[in-house]
């Protein structure tokens, strides 16, 4: 794997950093935020994990294989989480971890085989 | 500071991660690693720094202003460091850094203006 | 500044990232989770600093001073948010900001003069 | 599982974040740095994996059995890396490595049993 096939991977990593931190903080400010609790916590937890993913594959961790695979579960599980809610934010952020989470997958299919 | 005005901001770190890692992987090849100590240093030093700002950013932080001028700071310095190589990498790095540096400063700030 | 020089405040960093995370845990899981929201924020802000600033000290980062005096400010802007609950969870978590906060002081004086 | 059957795994974590970070700091101090690109590559890994390993367990992340798990295999990668080499920063760091790696192991097989 190269630098250019991790930039796809790089660029849904970004997006969902970014919908998961705005739904955290969206949800931190609404009214009803005790429904609201599993939710900020998956929202962190994938907005970190994400972070983390694309440190590594910046700087072509000999890891990108097993971190990108549990990036993956992360962001699923909080498309998951994200589908009990009927937000604007919510929608947004199902979509980028879900799309995370595809991209996530080939990249460490990828880098597995290469190993 | 909104979600949106923190969005070119949030796309040159994310390029200056990358530009820094892949100069610090790619020093790390290099036959002549010796002369390369201080920059692969500095290259860390600014990957690190500046996801830690798209975090910030991100979540919209109460303290963008204080981190992001620090973010530039670390991108200058590392730029800096870079100038005095002449290879590829290091060019495309510079650059990233000045660019990276120059939005954080108009971040940090817009940003305190509105504390 | 040698390792053992900031070996008091890395311990103290640990320490509020576990009360910060403990208090985060916590305040999710509280019936009145709606006056907590600032609070929530607040923990994760300094967790995440305090982690940042770990990882500069033991990396040596030529940035310390500054990093630290950050981490300072955070952390005593976190103590300041605890200070209006009365939960045994804050009095731990103000406890352990404020020690964090006075040793990245000593930490950012010293370092700041070695430069 | 709860904060405390942590604490053991988080402090093994800590003093491998700094073993880690002073031999790659003291191997880009070296006058062979060339025979130690790998090393200096693996020591960074490991570090950031610690470090993320330990913000998950302090916030009681719903993936502490993946994320120690993960931070195990990297730390014994890493202590294999060192054992290289002959330095005292490298025994220092293979033990705080494999140490790292056995209370990883015990906290994500207990986490793993839980969930």
């Amino acid at each position: 794997m190269t630098r250019i096939h991790y930039q796809d991977c790089i660029e849904a990593c970004l997006k969902c950093i970014d919908a998961c931190n705005f739904s955290y903080v969206s949800s931190l400010k609404e009214y009803d935020l005790a429904r609201l609790r599993e939710w900020i916590r998956m929202d962190r937890e994938c907005a970190d994990m994400c972070a983390f993913a694309i440190e590594a594959m910046t700087r072509q961790s000999p890891f990108v294989a097993e971190i990108c695979r549990l990036c993956a579960e992360v962001c699923e599980a909080t498309a998951n989480e994200c589908g009990r809610y009927e937000r604007t934010h919510c929608r947004d952020c199902i979509e980028a971890c879900l799309k995370c989470a595809e991209t996530c997958r080939q990249v460490s299919e990828a880098a597995a085989v290469l190993v």
